[in-house]
């Protein structure tokens, strides 16, 4: 797999993802480890809560988004290294036996004032769900050298 | 436990949080499921890489964070619920034998205009490591109920 540079980025470019089956087990699993509420560890309390059902942990949406990323055609040199989001939000919730996949576009390509050998680019970030309805939006900035002379 | 409704958050208010100890093979067991990239992964990579050393994956210090909030006096009747991020980074890398704690500081307290039920409070939150550093920092708007009447 290519490695891509600073120089290989342009704005409107997208990158898609693998997909990837988000099993009630691992909703499970994940809530109980790091957000253990009511609404996403419980079918019962998930029904009455505002969720109408178990819905996995917003960051875990958020962790398998990023497992989409690193194993998608997404390869920046040095890696996937976000400095900063500026919008983060979940319009919708991930339900056991959903299906995800990731839309990257690159919004913006700026070299480094301090730093001659990198710069960043803007991304956005969608996730999907199996029937194409937006469950995440983040839009990060990510590190990226430039490609050595 | 108090759980708190909207008209108990006032702008000002600091919520604290117990402490977590971020064990390396934690670091590695979250990296191989969510965010397997050299420098979450291997020493040998890290050293070489922008972290200078092993560091857990970002995700991993907003997944610890969300357990540390669940576990605070942070209790919004009906759950910790993130509607959207306007903000997010990680000013530091988090390192194997790290302890976290987070401060979250509400920063607005609004009605619903269309719920009369509901509100929304804005909320930064920072996590800092055991030197008392920033490692994560976010600003949220959570979805918090009125008391009922």
């Amino acid at each position: 797999m290519t490695r891509q540079y600073l120089e290989d980025f342009t704005v409107g470019q997208v990158f898609g993802s693998g997909r990837l089956l988000v099993e009630k087990d691992a909703i499970l699993a994940f809530a109980k480890q790091f957000d253990p509420q009511p609404y996403h560890l419980d079918d019962e309390a998930a029904r009455k809560s505002v969720f109408g059902g178990l819905a996995a942990s917003g960051w875990h949406t958020a962790a398998l988004t990023m497992r989409l990323l690193v194993e998608s055609d997404f390869k920046p040199a040095g890696g996937i290294l976000g400095v900063g989001f500026e919008e983060l939000r979940w319009p919708r919730p991930v339900r056991p036996g959903d299906e995800l996949y990731t839309k990257s576009e690159v919004l913006d390509v700026r070299s480094s004032k301090s730093r001659p050998d990198r710069g960043l680019i803007r991304v956005r970030t969608t996730t999907f769900n199996q029937h194409d309805e937006e469950v995440q939006i983040y839009t990060g900035n990510l590190l990226v050298p430039r490609r050595p002379t």
